[in-house]
């Protein structure tokens, strides 16, 4: 692929995400081909976005005929990179980040917590309900480069979240999601996404005022 | 406002709150005034889909001038229903429960968690660190009645989730957001938004492959 991924808008990656979510959902009812109209109306998304979207990364579809399910759904579990499991860790081994660490619904299918890594010496040497080792965050940078990890995900408090965000950067982490209610940024090379969990519940109350 | 709100697609919803931000960012650099192209290309968005979303709810742009930052932004609290705080209430007093409950980035300015609640016996009658009450989740309907609480998000297992909205529902919320790994859905008059943290990781695993 010569695309270059940096030039890719979140906006765009987030829906190849929830468009993967779709195609499973479609697959497991034993749907086989799906027209970009079928597929947003089903979906709530636009057919010319799903279009665009997709056209950035190839040729899936057939005219007349459509997506054929199974097949863009392997496309996309490979241009999301979600073809092996990566291995991420976990800085802050509080509430959310043990939570995060222990939910199937982060790190199922694709991705795999290695570790978390906290300050309190009280935490540190202890393990999640699901196993997990909690780490000195001085050894951070040592089990990344060991472990080979990629991700490092961020459920520190905002007032930490800067210094943390460096200490990844210097253990040479490719990506960093950040859970901290802080906006960070990073240097080039390495993609930092910030979560702000306040959108989802934004957007919910879009939709519950009175007319 | 004629429009029919649940018309609008999530994503539309979505990205008004991540317009929100990018206002009160500006306002905070005294930035006064944005063209949709300058402000597209500060923060990675299409000005032709913001001047879209944003058409869907009145005319707020000046040609050759843009947009009046505050007044835009005092616009999309309104059309976001910001303008007062909300009550919620949290149904799942575990650890992803207790950390919303508590996160500044999750309920301050314009929500505020009234309680949390759970069916363990061991979590019932304690508080958590900020000192939000978990009660019985036998209490729920009472307590949503009375406290006029139109918002309740689910953090309970996936197993315990749809019995748990369906108990939401019966208490009159309007609007549930669930946590839960499990894609619920709601009745008519529910308005039911999925918060799948998958997502925001598999965006990041698309920037970070080789190319």
């Amino acid at each position: 692929m010569s695309l270059r991924r940096q030039t890719v808008s979140e906006f765009t990656a987030t829906r190849l995400s929830i468009y993967l979510r779709a195609l499973a959902s479609l697959e497991t009812e034993g749907i086989r081909h799906v027209s970009s109209e079928a597929f947003g109306r089903r979906f709530d998304l636009s057919p010319a976005q799903i279009r665009k979207d997709l056209a950035t990364f190839g040729e899936f579809g057939v005219r007349g005929v459509g997506y054929e399910v199974s097949v863009l759904k392997k496309h996309l579990i490979s241009i999301l990179g979600l073809g092996h499991t990566r291995r991420l860790v976990i800085v802050g081994a509080g509430r959310l980040g043990q939570a995060l660490a222990d939910s199937p619904g982060f790190t199922s299918a694709g991705f795999a917590v290695a570790a978390l890594f906290d300050n309190d010496p009280k935490k540190i040497g202890t393990e999640t309900r699901a196993g997990i080792p909690v780490h000195d965050v001085e050894k951070l940078s040592e089990i990344v480069k060991l472990g080979s990890i990629a991700i490092a995900v961020l459920t520190v408090p905002a007032s930490a979240a800067r210094e943390v965000a460096g200490r990844c950067v210097e253990a040479r982490v490719k990506g960093i999601l950040n859970f901290a209610p802080v906006r960070l940024t990073a240097p080039p090379g390495v993609k930092l996404k910030n979560v702000d969990l306040k959108i989802p519940l934004e957007t919910l109350s879009f939709y519950i005022q009175k007319p």
